[in-house]
């Protein structure tokens, strides 16, 4: 994949807590920003209930249709965690002990109490590579493209160092925000012939409010500075032309 | 749908600026509470591109799979915001101007205010339903079982109070929540066996990290309060029995 120069990944975010509304998720942002950064990007989130049926279906669709998927959530040690049970079956695989994961656990746990619960963390598709836990013991894996993580952000945000090296990224995605103090249909014409063009480009544009004041961030994205700076002059041009209050740039 | 008791529904979060990682989305864990509270269950959630094919594709999959699907984001006045004409194309209907939003909005502006970046906000779906917005006038709109929001989490808030009165849900979905000072691992064995006893409610655990501490929060989900109380009773019964300590319940 080294001379690929866009690499794309879904993330699939495994829980019954993020449907009910329970739990926000703050998984994807991590995962999004991250994969950015190594130059892959995220064009898929799907978020599923704990079925197997759906998690298998939902992995044999996304693993085939984007180069790599990440999902999160279920690979504890209960009744509701059966991501693991349920790549296997995606994948057609042995749902076993994973020695090399046996081993570790029994190392990270004082004597007795790596019991039967915890032992059921290192269950895995055969031959599955361990992505390593430096927070809480637990490893995720890996089959082919997708690879599985914790849903404890603070876990999986400790995982991404370990995961860096089984990932293949193009070139990383940068990003450029223009924040003005402005109204959207203010600038919407003026944006709209920026992106017209410059059409290989990413231009979003977001109201926010901040301290009481109403604002919107134009966000540029592109794998080439070059062609952010060329949109980036071409918006100042207009911000100024429309007397339009620049808040700042990052 | 007044003798249906399961209600389900998906979310379709449009966005470029959630997949990227920038902006956290929040509006699912809003809109998920809120359709629990009027029996209707999220049962899938996908985050998309703004990009049209994408969205007409997920919008006519998700429309034949659900009772309901909501839509966040897209519907604002500059290039990016291609909601509603994708939404014309699913439904192959005609995109035009909404002439009662447009009376709507020529209201809500100053004169000489409504231009035509805000203008773009009233052109929907041929005889599409509005969705009343009392925080920023702009409305979302109504076609079919699909429900148009905008992505701004505190706008999409505002307005769940106008789309209630469009939504038949069933049973209020109940939940209830046991906070345990222990680890998974120490719990899950008893906790299958609650689960197998009581095949009908959902039961989740969760781990959690407060104050320093650990501990696991099992919620226990059901449209019935006396089946949540069965396995509630089941529940404290074995932490009796391991001494574990009871945090708090609700």
């Amino acid at each position: 994949m080294s001379e690929k120069t866009k690499v794309n990944a879904a993330i699939l975010i495994i829980g019954n807590e993020i449907l009910s509304g329970r739990t926000q998720d703050t998984n994807t942002s991590t995962l999004a920003l991250w994969l950015n950064s190594i130059g892959v990007k995220v064009q898929e989130v799907r978020v599923i209930p704990d079925v197997e049926e759906t998690i298998v279906n939902s992995v044999n669709l996304l693993r085939k249709q984007y180069d790599y998927v990440f999902t999160t959530g279920g690979i504890g040690p209960t009744h509701d965690d059966i991501t693991a049970e349920s790549i296997s079956k995606a994948f057609n695989l042995k749902y076993e002990m994973h020695k090399e994961g046996y081993k570790l656990l029994e190392k990270y746990y004082k004597p007795g109490e790596f019991n039967e619960g915890r032992q059921k963390m290192i269950w895995m598709p055969e031959n599955a590579k361990l992505i390593l836990n430096p927070t809480s013991g637990a490893p995720g894996f890996n089959v082919e493209n997708v690879f599985c993580l914790p849903g404890v952000p603070s876990i999986l945000k400790s995982m991404l160092g370990g995961l860096k090296h089984l990932i293949t990224g193009g070139k990383p995605i940068l990003s450029y925000t223009i924040n003005l103090r402005t109204v959207e249909s203010e600038i919407a014409n003026s944006l709209t012939k920026v992106q017209d063009n410059n059409k290989d480009v990413e231009i979003g544009s977001y109201p926010f409010f901040q301290a009481g004041k109403l604002g919107v961030s134009i966000v540029i994205r592109s794998e080439e500075q070059s062609k952010i700076d060329i949109c980036n002059s071409q918006i100042l041009d207009f911000i100024k032309e429309k007397k339009i209050e620049l808040v700042n740039r990052d």
